[in-house]
Formats: structure tokens, C-alpha cells, sequence
């Protein structure tokens, strides 16, 4: 039996010329999936059912071979690790699609499907041990900078100086689709990136036309879009790639025409921002450091795009001569409580320089820096708010950096600050349930860098509610020395 | 004889259910444009030739009076003062259409077109003497808060307990036909705001039908269209109003298609953001003050919308007890300052408590704070710049927060720093011309808040250019006492 957002797959003898695509009916519903050819005179259909019962399809094809076949399967409840793929929640957040809220919490390992198995592993085994829950990398090998390992197997065939989009090495795709199994294994979001920039004259896959482009998001939506674990990312910096918009408007429509499953779609900028503002646009992955180098910049990005905000690349804790690549650990994670409390989403990387000159952001492996078991335990602090997610209260005034749930949750986060002591105060902001005096809040104090959470062992009860802020009652709270302070702020009597 | 951007006018008998448009010719062009009723029988036809030498025209209308009529004039050169009407230069910045840049810095007084008549000139003479480049104002008058004053004349004739827009008040409408004509006199841009939600339940002006705003629209963008320093501002603070964005879209429409002169189009939020990056918005016209109370957040707004940012609320300088209205006026000047060096601008307005409680924002009259006098300066200043427009260098990542034109001229902003000495030192960017060493470079020291430039006296030459920097030869330059300086860093020998 499969299970609920599972993976149900066919697999049928068929030429490689042809092409097929299977319906799928439940009850009333019936959904169209297509099919890709997967090698050695197989073609496949993978289907994920969202639906619990009996499911039937039919298959139609041009090649008899292939037209005309049938079967039923029975779809069960999902597994307890199973919550089914995530989607947009709460306009500015994620959840999985029985409800549980999802936590971005990433990582990037670029050129990971492309190591060696040992190196492979060894970044899967790490990634799952330090708590990510998200994982960028690319499906084209990268070239040029950084890159030294040449991979064993390429995306198609070659027709002379070109590759024919239309013979595609099975042995190549299967490896995308084992990374992306292991990920889903171990709780972990794929975040599949389908172009990128970083070729370096190597292998020429940066040089496709619109219309291969099509051929080969066509197999990897229908090899792919079953696992309910997948993330589309059109591309790494898409602006270094010399493609008017128009054609990534193209991808885009592409994309959410083909996927059966209407996984989720963002792509990724150097410079220059794509308009995320499009309708095919489900998120918004953004590089921009300097958004939460400091308080006050990340959440505009909320503003003009009312979608959720992943800043994809704050720049990386490492070593690297390049600015971009040798953040301290400690600045990472302030940036990670900044974006938190921007009421937006980071994500991790490492470009420690390892053997032979690459860098763990390509190459992956074990990581060296400090920044992972802080990070695991933000996401402990994410996971631990019982809602869609903190939104900025009181968004372009308001001293106290306070994101939360209007009335029910608050994080504070006091950046560089290290005051000894902390004074109760909460935004009152516009929206949502408003603040009375006579609601009582417990308070934890959170040291963002020694991962602690110390109750305050008293309750704070609101005395005055004006115009934009509440105060309560007491004296105020003697916080440990240092810096990178949070305040969670929890309503007890609601 | 009319001069080139200026302003022609035909008058015509006619009954006030008619509606008239003239076809305008010149050589092969020709441009169709609407008429309106403007009482006594009369119709009018406006129009603003944007080419020199002869043009002619014909009318067409349902009624016989109405068409057919011709008529042919001469249009001759600009007039020294008159640069053509504004329009985008350099994606995110203004020019004439004689190519002269021109600068956004705006003042804003809602209700001053409602004003008794002496107030009403005071005002304009303050506008003019303060040398602000742009003024906002409300077409509908203003009821409730702060507003004591009840116009002596409103937009259309009653019906009952409702508006009939089909009968419009000339005496009104000319009124704002003045206040236009009126600026154009003065140099100033007239920021003309259609729709507001500060009725207070006084006049119903803003429960309007969509129909009713077409209609509205429709007459006010063949009275007002052909004057050239005319901009159209949607709404002021459009969320307030229960209005769905559909509909905002639909005036947005209206006004593309029905303006024969294409005038610049823009809508100013409350809290929640229109979609600016839709086709028809010309330039974003924002309330945040918060963007520019520090670095690093207005320049955001530029990579989103890739559009002018116009920064047309950042609280106000003031006294009233309302956190928007009571900044200092160093404070104003400051964020000004912010907005410049993140390749934005911002507008002006005072919050000051006057006669009967009403504020300086709303009724406008003589200017009581200390702001005006340095932003005046920082217009020179800008106006001074030769070129589209300052842009930051170095956007995401720049510690000396500068904007310019690359290897031509920069403004670098201290803001609240007060370092006794400044070192020369430039981003160099990635986009336009490069810096190299041997570029030699003149430095003005600028004080924004005292209004001085002084010239450092000798000339700085690049010698080492880093991938990210460059910096030339000599010791540190000494600063002035006090913070808000700025340095003007121009090339001399390019």
C-alpha cells in the first residue's frame, strides 16, 4: 500500500522516442501526470496521491507500446514522520500539508549530488545531523572556480559539441533523484536548483536554448515532482546568466504547467531581483546579506512581496579571502535572529576552504564551523511557536524588534545589545488581537549563541496598554553578560 | 503664439450632457483628446503640444454643436523656465523632457487647496520661497481630524443624500485648475492626490462607486493632463480606503488610458504596499519612515521595484503627540540625507500644532520649522550633480554608505558619526565605468545641517584599487565638529 504523499511509480517497456502520460482518478478527481523514459527501454510514472482510497489510471501514449494501461492502487494514512510537502502558510510562512508548520532552516551544499559516495554520504550524514531542514544544490555539475572533481555522469548525450536534450543519461538523473530521496529519508527539504551560472566554459550546460531548457524541466518535473520533499529553484544567481526575464517567466510558466504536484517555485538573484511580485512565484529566495546585517531592512521584503521571504545567501561562515565567503560564526547566527525576528528566513552555508582548494558550500562534508548547533537550536525555538509564524508586530517602529503572534507569542531579539537588565515591553502593532491590561506572560531569557533558555521565574502581568506599546508590572529582569540576548515572551492566561 | 509644453486651450458652446474630443495633428502624429464640461454652457479642450511648429485639430461629438469644429495654431520654443513636464531618467530618477534632471524634493500640504484665500497664498509663498520642488495636495477636501475648515465649494452637485458626478461644480474644479497653474508659476511639481480616506464621515467623497470614480477621473484628467508640471497620485494612504487592489487597478487603467499626456502615475500607502512593479506605475511613491532613519533599508525598495523611490512620508518635523508628526528637524534632514545616499528621495512636511488644531500638514501657511532652509541646500546640492542621478556604488555591501555616478562624482554621508578625520576611500562597484589608479578627484567637505561646502584644498589621486575599494595618496582630511557631514568626491581629470 502506498502511503498518503507518498510515491506511487509505473514502470513500463517502451522506445525512447516515445512519450507517455497516465491519469489519475480518485473518485471525482483525476489528474494528469506525465511520464519520462528513465534508460534501458523503460519509461516511468511517478505520482504522488493526496488522497487516502483507491486511486486507477490509465496511461495514453502516440506508441501503442505504451497507450492504454491501466491499474488501481490503494493509498493508506502517511506515516508518522510523513506530513505531506510543504506549502505557503499564513502569507508569509510555511507548512506541511496536514498542518504542521515547517521551519526553514537551510542549508546549501552546491556541487553534493556530483562527489564522490563517501564525500556524498558524508554531507547527507551531516546535513540530517545538524538539524537542516532544507538543502540547496544544484542538478548541473559546477565548473571553473572552486571546483576540482569532474563528475562521472552528465545530464545528456553528446551530438558533437552539443548535448541532445533529447537522449538523457539515466545514470545522471537517478543519482538527482537518490539525493532527493535521501533528503526526504532524513526530514530534509530539496531544494533543487534546475540552472546556475557556475560553468566556467566546462561542460557548456549554461549555454542551453529556450527549447532544450524545456526538454530537460519536463523530465525533471515528471522524474522529480512526485517526492513530496521537492523545491523548485529556477536558478543560482540568474542574473550572471545572459537570459532576458522573459525567459525565466518562460521556466516559471513551464514549471507550473508541467508539475502535476505544484511543488514550490522561487528563483534565486545576484544583483538584480527578479520580480517576485509574478504569479508563479510561490516564495521569495533572495541574496542579500546586508538585509540582515542589521535590523530594519529584511522585513521590507515582506512588504513588496507579501509572500514568504528566504534570504538564501546572507553570505557564508568561512575563510574565504572573498567578503562574501568569511563570516564569523557568531555574525551568522545574528544574522539568522535578525531575520527571525524580520519575520523572514535564512539559510546557512560553509566556505571554509577544504582539500585541494574547494569549498564546503560546493563540496560538502563534514562541518567545521560553529554556526550548525546554534542554528539547530533556533530552529528548536521555531519549532516551538504554535502558529503559521512571527510576523513583525509593530513593523517600521518599533525599538524592541519584536516579532510574535499578535496577543499569544513574542520574540525579542536584542542584537549587539548587552544591557544588564531588560524591561518588560511589547508592540501593540495594527494588526490581529489586541493587547489588554491584565494579560500575564511568561518570560524565557534565550542566549542565541550558548543555546540556553533560562524561565524567569515570575509572571509579568500588563499594567498600562497605550497607543503602540504595553508595559507590566515588576522590576526589571537581570539578563547574563554578553550580547545575542533574546526575550520569548508567552501569554499564560489565554 | 503657445510655447512648446505648454498649454492650449479651445472653448466651445455646448449643453452640459455633451461630451466633446478634439483629434490634435502635427505632420504624420496625431493625438486624440477628451474634453470637459466646465459650467455656463461651456466645453473645453486642453491640450499640450509636445512638438514645435504648426499643429491643427478637429472635434467629434454625439452633438452637432460640439463637432466638427476646427482650428489651427503655432507652436513655438520653451520659455526659459519651462523644461517640458518630468518624466523617468536612469530607471530610478526624473528629468525634464528638455533632458534638465530634476529633483524630487517635495513638500506636502493636504488640504491647501480648500483653504481660505489668504492662507491659501501664504502658503504658495511659502512652497515657492522654501524652494521645494514638489507639493502634494488633496483634490477632494479633507474632513475630520485636525481639519476645521469647511470649503466653501465641493466637486459635484448633490442628489439627495448622494453625489451626482455627472453634474460636476466648475467653481470647484477651477480651484484646482489654479492650484496647478498656480505651481507651474513657481517651478513646483503639483503631486495632485485623487482619492484620500480622510473624509471623517463630513462630505461622502470617499464612498464613491467604481462608476462614479471613472467618471470623476475622466473629468479631472482632461481639465488637468495638459498642464505639464501635473503628477497623478492615486490615493494617500490607498489601504485605508476599503477599496479591493482590483479596483486600484482599474483607476490606474482609467488614467493610462484616458491621460493624452501620459503624466506620472503613483499611489502612497498606509501599511500595506501596492504592487509597484505593475506596468502602469511610473514611480513608487512610499510611507516608510523608517526606511531612511537608518542605512541600508531605502536602497531595498530600489532592487524591488527597479522604478524612482520616492520616499513621499517619513514622519513629519513637529510637535504633535502622534509618533508620525513630531521628528526634530535635524532628524528630517537627516533622513533626507539617507534617502540620497540610497538613491531615493524623500518629501517634507510639518506636523506643528496651529491656530485652532489644526497642523501645518494639513493647512499648510508659513513654514515654522528648521528643516526647510537645509533642504533647500540639499537640492542644490543634488541639483548640482550632472547626470540621471546618485546611485549607491556598492549597494549591499558599502561601510561608507556612498551614491554617485561611477568615476564621475560621489556623496558619501556620515550620518550620526562625528570622526575628527575623514579617509579617502571609494566602493568601486560592479556596474559602469571602473575606477583606476591615477584618477584624480577634487573633495568638498559638506555640512547638511549648517549649509556649507568647503573645499578641501588639494587634489587626491588613486593609488591602489582593490577589487572592492580604491584609495588615494595623503594624510586623512579633518572634519568640522558635529555629525551629519557629508564629503562631494568629483573626478578632475575625466
Amino acid at each position: 500500500m502506498i502511503e498518503r504523499w507518498g510515491v506511487f511509480e509505473a514502470r513500463f517497456p517502451g522506445s525512447e522516442a516515445a512519450a507517455v502520460e497516465a491519469r489519475f482518478t480518485h473518485g471525482d478527481r483525476a489528474v494528469r501526470v506525465p511520464g519520462f523514459y528513465d534508460g534501458d527501454g523503460t519509461h516511468v510514472v511517478r505520482f504522488s496521491p493526496d488522497a487516502e482510497g483507491e486511486w486507477s489510471y490509465s496511461t495514453t501514449s502516440g506508441d501503442a507500446e505504451l497507450d492504454g494501461r491501466t491499474g488501481t492502487f490503494e493509498v493508506g494514512p502517511p506515516s508518522p514522520r510523513n506530513h505531506g510537502p510543504v506549502g505557503v502558510a499564513g502569507t508569509f510562512h510555511f507548512a506541511y500539508a496536514d498542518g504542521t508548520p515547517y521551519r526553514p532552516v537551510g542549508t546549501t551544499v552546491y556541487n553534493w549530488a556530483h562527489q564522490p559516495e563517501d564525500h556524498y554520504r558524508e554531507t547527507l550524514e551531516s546535513v540530517a545531523a545538524a538539524g537542516f531542514t532544507k538543502l540547496r544544490f544544484l542538478v548541473f555539475p559546477q565548473g571553473g572556480n572552486h571546483v576540482g572533481h569532474v563528475p562521472d555522469a552528465f545530464p545528456f548525450a553528446r551530438d558533437g559539441d552539443r548535448w541532445d536534450v533529447s537522449r538523457i543519461d539515466a545514470a545522471f538523473f537517478r543519482r538527482i533523484d537518490r539525493a532527493v530521496r535521501d533528503l526526504l529519508d532524513v526530514g530534509v527539504q530539496a531544494d533543487v536548483i534546475l540552472f546556475h551560472p557556475y560553468d566556467g566554459g566546462r561542460f557548456g550546460l549554461d549555454g542551453l536554448t529556450a527549447e532544450q531548457d524545456e526538454v530537460y524541466l519536463r523530465h525533471l518535473v515528471a522524474r522529480l515532482s512526485a517526492y513530496r520533499n521537492v523545491w523548485w529553484s529556477l536558478a543560482n544567481e540568474y542574473d550572471i546568466l545572459d537570459r532576458p526575464d522573459e525567459r525565466w517567466d518562460g521556466v516559471f510558466r513551464t514549471l507550473r504547467d508541467a508539475d502535476p504536484h505544484t511543488r514550490l517555485r522561487s528563483i534565486h538573484n545576484w544583483i538584480r531581483l527578479y520580480d517576485h511580485n509574478k504569479p508563479w512565484v510561490t516564495h521569495v529566495s533572495l541574496q542579500n546579506g546586508s538585509a540582515v546585517a542589521d535590523f530594519g531592512r529584511a522585513l521590507l521584503y515582506r512588504d513588496t512581496y507579501r509572500r514568504p521571504i528566504v534570504l538564501d545567501e546572507i553570505k557564508y561562515e568561512g575563510d574565504t579571502a572573498e567578503r562574501w565567503g568569511n563570516l564569523s560564526a557568531r555574525e551568522l547566527v545574528h544574522r539568522f535572529w535578525i531575520a527571525t525576528v524580520s519575520g523572514t528566513y535564512a539559510s546557512h552555508g560553509e566556505s571554509y576552504l577544504v582539500d585541494g582548494g574547494t569549498l564546503s558550500i560546493v563540496a560538502g562534508g563534514r562541518f567545521r564551523g560553529e554556526s550548525p548547533p546554534r542554528l539547530a537550536f533556533l530552529r528548536r525555538i521555531l519549532e516551538e511557536v504554535d502558529g503559521a509564524g512571527l510576523d513583525p508586530i509593530d513593523k517600521w517602529d518599533d525599538p524592541t524588534n519584536t516579532a510574535g503572534i499578535p496577543r499569544q507569542v513574542y520574540l525579542q531579539y536584542l542584537g549587539l545589545d548587552a544591557p544588564p537588565t531588560w524591561t518588560f515591553r511589547l508592540p501593540q502593532g495594527v494588526v490581529g488581537e489586541r493587547l489588554q491590561v491584565g494579560d500575564r506572560f511568561a518570560v524565557d531569557v534565550i542566549d542565541t549563541w550558548n543555546t540556553t533558555v533560562e524561565p524567569v521565574g515570575r509572571e509579568f502581568t500588563l499594567t498600562s496598554v497605550e497607543r503602540n506599546d504595553a508595559w507590566a508590572d515588576g522590576e526589571p529582569v537581570a539578563l547574563p553578560a554578553g550580547e545575542a540576548l533574546a526575550l520569548r515572551i508567552r501569554r499564560i492566561d489565554g
